[in-house]
């Protein structure tokens, strides 16, 4: 990510990484700050075995897209909400000139990005498959049981 | 996709892949009108060998958040613009719920998506990486071609 | 509605629809998480007389549009603000595709879905039909009570 | 509708519902030029056996809702592009104030107004609902014929 | 306006026209659902001997066209905040048809609106035309005085 | 006007203004390129019998507003569309800061600001304000008109 | 700027020329209230050495680019966010017509524009070119200390 | 710039310094597919006695921002219109974060980065100031001629 304020979106990414027992490492990295950094960071990823780059970043947000620029690692772009609703750096993640794709969730999304994630390196480990089936079941327990709650509430004509 | 009217943007969705030497299979699949057929395909695109499923759709695009819902398999979705200039696609597949992520690229951004699918399958696949490097290192060419043709062009005070 | 996070939008519906008399249920069911409880509701929900179905969504909103193609029983799509001042649920609900209608009402527009429906059921329904416009009648009440308030205002060159 | 310059679009209502055989009538009323007429007609809507308006407009659309703030059978309104991309006149027409609800299709959605309006009268009306449920099915064939025609689509690495 | 709840930002307008001694009554008038209010007023605000009038309103505000469509008076509109940062009410309003233009001012532009009203009646009087000069002069003061305050202000570098 | 580029557009207001018989010039005059110009013009509108100012301009529309800055004589500002749908130069114009109204119409509003103007000055001119008033009366004929063709169009299920 | 509420925005400006030790000076100066003092500052700023201006506006924000229409220093523009999120003022501030450009940053972008000016005043200033390589080497240190923390920051699986 | 696809829009910028007399070199460089080339093109920028970088580049813009991180030579960025109507390249380029300004000009405004580069160096250079001088007073004949043309003009009513 950018720098530590985006941690507190950026937080469940982390956990949801955990919940999967993937490995992971954070980094702040900035596409216009530390450039070296940044270069260093994706052109060493893939001989480092990483698998997949998740990259956060807010308004003109060039991080992912320089990242993906450098690496033939698939990179997740993580819109940050800062200004404009978020709008600007969805645009400025998402919309990536012919060649070099950055997989964009949505604004904030960094839930998401580390399900994303755990996709991709499933779809060369049955074990990590397994888990990720077994997370995609119980979002139905969540809703099921708000269904449940629902049943209690009443109104006079409601009739479940 | 969902209709052969989105065949002009989607077929550079299969010539990178045929360039890039991945089976793969063309299907025009509606979350609307074919409901069942869409079920039928996400839940069996595992069990099938299916490692990323690529799905473009314009307007309230559904198709690829429905198809994510329904498998494990990275969904990459490619919103096609024809209304709104691409804006309500973009977000109907883009700003997807917690736990069910679409991995979105930019607006008709067909060819970006079979290179993101190349480079996803490229986490478990050698050949494949070392083939996606190549094409990646080919896309300099093109920008130093054009670097020496602008070195033709003359105006009295251009230096180079 | 997708999840019990809708609920304080959606109570105005349950309210009006008790004002109305009309016999409701609610359910939280989610395209993404539960489509195989969205299936069973849609197909079932005309052989159980369901006259008309309100489906609140917010994000990319899928819920109305996938219940809608799996019915012919009017759906209401209730646009929630989430993100983006609720611009990507508005645009996910209404933007569907030739054949499958949502008919959608504003953002956070919980009120005006259950009077809809209310207008819908009462084109079969005489007794329906008066009470709606008898609602119809009392909404000028207020308008009128609001025009007596103003007149109480004073400035020094306000006439009435 | 406002004008007969809205007819191109609008004509897709018509024809659809001659497939259903609904008998319809089509009018050129304009809420900011002709008031009175489209009192008129909102007034003795109902009286008049009618079971659904469907009204179109385009950039400040207030036909739909000014017709359905004099009637209680329920009103569709339809955005017409004509300027923003059709944005100022869906926003005019879906952003009713609470009590006044329009039922709004997508912009230009002439098709979707027309089948909406059959799945509503089919709320009291068996033999209607069995013509919708048939044009429903028949949506899918569209989309698995254009299945088939993708099978005849070669590349080298396509599988089926 | 459309309700008492437009009051607190619409009370600047009051203000004003009390300072220019201008007039005036305020009423609450709905397009939706006191239509035939709406119409009385409209159509007798000429011979009532109203030069000027002022609607204000939000979501889709119909109000301001809807009486322009019905009065040769000038109708100046003022689009109320109350969703999407206030840009449904600005397109509902100004994007008029041909024939019927509302003078619309900025969103919650209700001061202004009271400007451009005196500036519409100075017109025809002089008196009132000396007002409002002394009134856009006296704006100036108010920059002068901010410009003295920036004076104040201590920077090591700052020259003035 | 910004520019002759602007005359297409604005040719229809001054049509209009024939209708009326209401005397008038036409100018091009930039904010930024004649800024005295803009001066004279705006300074000594007043004292040369100017009633209205219409002013046109796309882009960063500064032209009304800065004209606005320096009259009482009303302005009345046409956004042109040249860039961004017209919504650049929408906002340029309507949204002016406290003090400076600016009645905006709507993108390409040309013909509209003519009829403004003339509600404007008919304000003070009893026969001006008939042959607004026959104008606007006139504005029904099309419609009715129009309903006319409309009949004339057959469908099978059509009832009128 | 146009008035001392942009003053909390603005700030950053006055602090990062005085980290730069460039003499400046701060004024409150209105393309629409004060016209003539806009006017006299732009002609002016030249011949009294100004070698860059930094104009600050909100809503329809004319001043930078009235500024520019004036004088030949290079004029930076900051759009002050106070509606529509700011996107209002970046279009009025942004899109000037050919001719006439305004160097414009981001919104609220005060620092930046600071920092601009820095670097404009610097291509003739061999000592502030090397502060200006000293700061924007001090970014990196923020980044490079957020990228300690993180390090600290306890996962199960985290790796670094 | 990104590409030669660019160039139809960038000439405009050559032609003005070619008019300036301002020696300049043309490169396509691409922040994703060379770069190694924008960096080496960066970091020798200064030391090469380049005063001021125009990078123009459409959709997700990153060009301007990454050569801006790499050096302290002022950028100023063109947003090319590719998609979106260029909102997206203008939000790409514009946001930039604290610390790396760009500075933007309007969408496809190759003839103002030319000339915003001409005022840039200006500030050090007598000669080219007075050069822009001339230019900027040109751009009066134009509006003035373009005035002349307007009389030629014939309404019965207009009178000058």
């Amino acid at each position: 990510m950018g720098s530590t304020s985006d941690l507190p979106v950026m937080e469940k990414t982390a956990e949801i990484l955990n919940t999967f027992k993937i490995p992971f490492e954070i980094n702040a990295l900035s596409a216009h700050r530390t450039p070296a950094d940044v270069e260093n960071f994706a052109k060493n990823a893939e001989s480092r075995g990483i698998k997949v780059i998740i990259s956060a970043a807010g308004m003109a947000a060039h991080l992912p897209g320089v990242i993906a620029a450098m690496t033939s690692v698939p990179v997740i772009g993580v819109p940050i909400k800062v200004s404009l609703e978020g709008l600007d750096s969805m645009l400025s993640i998402i919309q990536m000139p012919p060649g070099i794709p950055v997989a964009t969730v949505g604004i904030n999304g960094s839930l998401n990005a580390g399900i994303l994630a755990a996709q991709i390196i499933a779809t060369g480990d049955r074990n990590l498959l397994s888990e990720v089936k077994k997370y995609k079941e119980s979002l139905k327990k969540k809703i099921v049981m708000a269904n449940e709650e629902l049943k209690a509430i009443k109104y006079k004509y409601k009739t479940n």
